[in-house]
């Protein structure tokens, strides 16, 4: 048995990489909907429809028993309707982010930032409170991130810019914590460290690794990596280096 | 008879408010594929794909006579496909604009800005070669435009760092004309024209005004105006009071 992870594009990739290095043994299977990213300016059912393609060509095509919802646009409106299609584990990325959240903040006031369906769809928020009420919870859709990063500017003038543009006035709320609402963002990570030293920044794919461990799955595999595609993509082939050790994509078909 | 003109999202509206203001009379049905945009990071295969879709859809459903692909990276993958297939005339915007600048330049040095897919398809640098063979032309992808026309920070600091960080090599050249090979850059043209002065700026879309000119189209007809689009669009809600005279947009399916 094996996990399946999907994303709408490469921004997953950082889920794969963390995953990768904690069970290095483990077999899994990627797919980026190359052919159709962004999900984050979709409409619900269109990201429904989209992220049931997904889920379906994994559970088709491989012997696995773990899908991962590596993008916080699909798990914000997707990941019940996966839920009940396909009768294997779903997990995705906004419990584990917001239970990490509620962990390590310490005055119980925390930033969201995403795409704008995640922050419109407010899963970040319901997620939240649904743990404690009492949470303060403050968004912002950032959509010039996700170009930041695939463009490769992450060490430029602009990126500390477009930082700045989105966060400083949320940094005057008092959060103590920034969830990452979006498998882009732990690669701005330093930049909004720089800027903001003292906020806990929570990134979704380090907390999946406790949702793995509480699966109790066979973890000591074959160590079978694959990369599915839906269309070729300038995005991985500037990221692969980094997220995917180099790895070669082979091309996905989706059934509508 | 009518026109269709359609675009990967709502950046062929530039297109569409220039041909309104034009031929205030003419009947156009606008189709934005706002549930797969942007076309410009895509293969040339599902960029043929989507244009074809794209296409049936005006056909099938208005009586047209013309369709105007106001999208560069269409027009520069798609175009040759969409006239074998459908029996209608089909104007792009590659070779007006190409037409365009050679009209303008006094140096015979041009420059192209566009997507990505749209300056790796070579299309302008084709087409400008192919009306006269010894002009110089200097191709730059500026994948962030669209987000920035998109996000509504045109008239920030961000746009203007973002447009130099582009343009300022280009310049170098001696280029002394820019042709604008993407729908959305018109909205950039102030920041531009900003930072350099004395470049002449082609807009497609006022190219595409003599290509129908010479059609000798009937252009007195109702002032049927209609938008459809592949999915809601935040973009779409952002531009259309600028672009669209606030016209509500009807939602478009299409066939696979």
């Amino acid at each position: 048995m094996a996990i399946g992870i999907f994303d709408s594009g490469v921004g997953g990739l950082t889920v794969y990489k963390t995953i990768s290095e904690h069970f290095p043994e483990l077999d899994m299977h990627y797919l980026g909907d190359t052919a159709r990213v962004p999900y984050g300016s979709r409409s619900q059912e269109t990201v429904i429809n989209y992220s049931l393609q997904c889920a379906g060509f994994l559970v088709d095509n491989f012997d696995i028993d773990t899908i991962i919802v590596a993008c916080n646009t699909a798990s914000s409106y997707a990941i019940d309707h996966i839920r009940k299609k396909f009768k294997v584990n779903v997990i995705g990325v906004v419990e584990p982010g917001s239970y990490s959240a509620l962990q390590v903040t310490e005055n119980n006031k925390i930033g969201v930032i995403g795409t704008r369906a995640t922050v419109r769809s407010g899963s970040y928020v319901k997620a939240l409170k649904a743990i404690r009420s009492d949470v303060e919870i403050t968004q912002t859709a950032c959509p010039l991130f996700v170009p930041i990063v695939e463009e490769m500017l992450v060490d430029t003038d602009i990126a500390d810019m477009v930082v700045r543009h989105y966060l400083d006035n949320m940094m005057t709320t008092g959060a103590d914590t920034l969830i990452l609402g979006c498998t882009h963002y732990p690669l701005l990570k330093n930049v909004i460290a720089k800027f903001y030293p003292d906020i806990k920044i929570v990134d979704s794919s380090e907390a999946i690794i406790d949702c793995i461990n509480e699966l109790k799955l066979n973890v000591n595999q074959h160590s079978k990596r694959e990369i599915y595609l839906t269309d070729e993509s300038p995005a991985f082939e500037t990221l692969k280096n980094i997220l995917a050790g180099g790895i070669t994509a082979k091309k996905a078909v989706l059934k509508p």
